[in-house]
């Protein structure tokens, strides 16, 4: 099945990036989650809630552990989560009597959702050297043509002459401002999500500070408060995401812009037409301002969601799981198209 | 590579349908995009554009053609589109002299666009085979339980006593009304695209109606002017398919207010949880309210793509292949969730 | 206060239209909600529901009631809608003994979307007048300068010699759909709201079917079924409303581009600059395309109201208000500055 | 003209916030308008850039002008905006010979966007204060009731008891988070736009940046590089309206629940019913819900406006005003309606 383009064969070589979907594979995910279970029977061992026998029982059998997909598949449609399966399937493998302690203290959302999180570090890691490299590619345009002139266009007809570096410093400046909103928004994004039932990890008695510490600690994230009903940080970084497609948006219209306007800009490269051999489409650019609209269109959904009601909404949380992946993967594409684009970029203005 | 849940091997066991995803693998458009072609090729050698016997090698070709999907993912890359490639591939694969007459006076959209709208037919098929079923079970629940009693709630306060009858009409009707919408819209929709490189079918001359009216027949489409620039029809249907799941949402809400506030309703079934035993989650019901919103979200973009600029939009364009198939899929989904939770009531009123 | 450009005093000049706002002004709402209490007890007394005494008094009453707005103002801040202080003040301008017989067996979502759809009606009939002139507009252009010829633009770049009827004829051909789907989705919308405390009419015991149909005969409503927890005919004409300002974003943006690259339009009039005395600025092809985009995203927040919980969702209902006018009068407006629009057109094509 | 609820004398009474629209009215727009004039003139005087005594005139001018509204209005229809109009009224009310130095050196763009960033000044003051009285709210809740306890609501079915804190936790903590957020984009917000024809300042040759830097300092706001062209400061202010309003949604959300399933909350006041007298409907969290769902719906809008074509788009321009004001008013009216919906909170939890 190849319902999104993102995850389509043939599409995704233009509108997907495969080391940003990458972090969305099952395979990515199941990871992540059995390294939650891994860690989090480590510091429930450490902090003495678990046996140190069924804490290293844990840690074996999933060194080996391998899960029943189409089982999972079953329990997703039954349960509307994996994790009940899951656990089943890891408890089976370590066996008695240490299996109870699989998961324990745990619930369903914590492990899905620090997952995400520690898939989401990664993809923060990959955007923003996307991000980087963009900043210095148009950096470089400026450099090479920036003191050239060209006509400024304004409401869609021609202004005064302005210089290159008037125009590409209206790319540009918004990807750097981008970079900074991206440091300051991470840490709160980048939070171990770990509550239990109902958020109040009443299974750990007054160790539960101690276990969420510790458990933060060893996936390398930042300890805090259960967030499970609180979805302004994953709301925070899908406008976030957002805001640099919309910016790669604009860039993408300029140049399909200049591109039909004609002597302004000169690009290499660009699409082929079944019809008309003799054309250049402009295609990378187009594809910036379809990433763009497709994110500003998302991000509502990802607002929606905020209305997460009392201690864990299936629907608003199901809502998320449909946007949130695909806007990164937008966005990593969109950055990717960019970087391309501005390569193809063989003169501007005159 | 899983992005999208509805792509997702495990996710898609609760959020997906593989009947409507099936529609829009990659084989499944290859094949309709090769029918096109086939049926082209026939329309053009019957009307006299191309010759017999280029028409009989393109079948001929087309009956064994296995496409090389690398190069056409490199092609989606370059281009934009798949079509150049692909035609390459098919003329290289017809071979000399009649390779040229592969896709002769067509461009990609006439392609793409046909093998949606073929892939749509039947799509509507299934979707509506869905809808059907919804109807018969609600109603064969009103004939078990119709006459019982609950207490309405306006506002989300209790307000007098209404039949069950009362309430499931409320979700029966609506759907019965997208039937009929249904069937107004289809004739619309399912019609050929054919315009070559700007819609004017130049290369045809004189015999352009012809060869469309017998391409529309061969196809089992509707004949009609070129619509390359003219997205209505998709943009009506995108709001028909969130119709569709806003109304399942409603339902999938009310029968999750319902559970939530005890008595009303009895469900079999239900999804377990991994840290509580004891419950019996609402799944269904909340996946199509997660379904709902999201379909509504997408629409704003099916909408915006309704601003497809001049002859094609390559911006625009885009943004429907990566809304639609996704908004078609959620419906899907939501209609084979909602028959399966009316089956899960067991009883309902007092 | 003026929030909304289509309320306010200036902008409203270019994106409002008085004559679709008048119908969402306050004394409309509520001489059509005045018009609901009439027409109700009119049909009550016929039927026998309430003595003729009273509905004489009611008559008479109403004949020279007015309002005291300030209390509805804090009406509608206590009890979120306007209904229960309105029909206060009506029985205490009816008197004893009749005014307890005012609004009898309704309820406030009766007569607000009742009110509602009786201004809808007058607002069909104005925007399918500016529809038509649309048409007749678009059709005088193609008979003066259809068989002249510009390059097609596709993907933003110069494809092949077209005659300007190609893609006036895109203009053109989607409004004349959309007068049709009016036609075909008018009767479904203009439907009497009539069902009481919860639906069921349950004050007007066998009567209830007389009276409903008494009522819209009166109003000049289809007689239906009560349909206050079923949103799908306003999410559909939404849609419409969509559809229509989506297709004249795509002239707007069409002409905008014309006027960009030069020779292919030449518009009289055009907006000044304060900085640029030279421009003619393509304002109103400019507000076709913000006003297309606005209803997309509108249309987003309609669909996500079907969603309407139980028997009456304040919720969702109110996010309907807070949206359906706002999506008729852009509607307006895009139709008034389209036929503008094409007035401004003094030749296209060569 | 009342289209919007939040300029609807009546249904403002709900939906609105009298202080944040004020700053929406023409009155004050003109007002800040006029202001920038006022300080354009003094800090080009200052700077040698028009002649002292134009400066004088200017500001002696400007102390009692007057505009002609009607004119203004006719202006916005004819040019798109409204500044060329009311910059040649400004300079017949200076008269000769100064009034050619008026706006010198200035576009509508400079002086429209700033008297927006001088009005989300005031603004942010005043939803930062209503932010605050939020939390101190919620903390005295937390104060009074926090130890009690109640039912947990996962995937709205009973989980296990938690204390009210823990409930009352997820409505305070994420509204400190957007006090923290606020406090960090206010910086990039509120900062001068001043750019002149195509953002070159060209006419003010090597004084430009001392221009802009006086005219900054007495507006009281951030001295920056033009920024016409670059919105991601308004989407990124836009995404924190959402994140508030999507806040509180889950708060309203929440109440609604509780008041539905009974016992674990009670509410003073509460809205009537027009049919059921002992009806007390929890309207203003209703209403929370109503409102995080528009700017849902909205945001996706203002993310739309990103792709903002060349030096300056009308089309992404005009979309902003359709939709900023509104996310600003309907921030403002659910802080307000929250902390009322706080104080009604009699008790909660047992």
């Amino acid at each position: 099945m190849t319902v999104s383009p993102f995850d389509h064969p043939l599409l995704s070589g233009l509108l997907g990036d495969e080391e940003a979907a990458r972090h969305f594979s099952v395979e990515a995910d199941i990871e992540a989650m059995l390294g939650f279970e891994r860690a989090l029977a480590e510091a429930e061992a450490e902090c003495g809630i678990i046996p140190c026998d069924a804490g290293a029982a844990i840690l074996k059998a999933l060194a080996t552990f391998r899960p029943d997909t189409a089982k999972l598949r079953a329990g997703v449609g039954r349960d509307g989560v994996v994790v009940p399966e899951l656990v089943r399937q890891v408890r089976v493998a370590v066996g008695e009597p240490h299996g109870e302690f699989v998961h324990f203290g745990a619930t369903s959302q914590d492990i899905i959702d620090t997952s995400l999180v520690l898939r989401l570090r990664q993809v923060i890691d990959h955007i923003g050297l996307l991000l980087g490299e963009n900043v210095v590619r148009l950096t470089g345009l400026e450099l090479e043509f920036g003191e050239r002139q060209f006509m400024a266009m304004t409401r869609m007809q021609p202004a005064i002459p302005i210089t290159v570096t008037n125009r590409t410093a209206s790319w540009r400046a918004p990807l750097e401002r981008h970079q900074q909103r991206l440091a300051e928004i991470s840490g709160g994004l980048l939070a171990l999500q770990f509550g239990g039932a109902a958020g109040t990890l009443e299974k750990l008695g007054d160790k539960a500070a101690a276990v969420r510490a510790a458990l933060a600690a060893k996936l390398g994230l930042a300890d805090a408060p259960q967030w499970h009903s609180q979805r302004d940080a994953l709301a925070e970084f899908a406008s976030w995401l957002s805001l640099v497609t919309g910016s790669l948006g604009k860039f993408g219209q300029d140049v399909a812009l200049m591109a039909l306007t004609g002597s302004d800009i000169k690009l290499s490269g660009g699409g082929g037409s079944s019809a008309m051999p003799h054309k250049q489409n402009p295609v990378k650019a187009e594809a910036l301002v379809a990433l763009a609209r497709f994110n500003a269109v998302q991000l509502s959904g990802m607002h929606q969601a905020l209305v997460h009601e009392q201690e864990r909404s299936g629907a608003a949380w199901m809502l998320e799981w449909l946007i949130l992946p695909q806007m990164v993967v937008a966005t990593a594409a969109a950055l990717r198209l960019a970087a391309e684009l501005t390569a193809q970029i063989e003169s501007v203005g005159h």
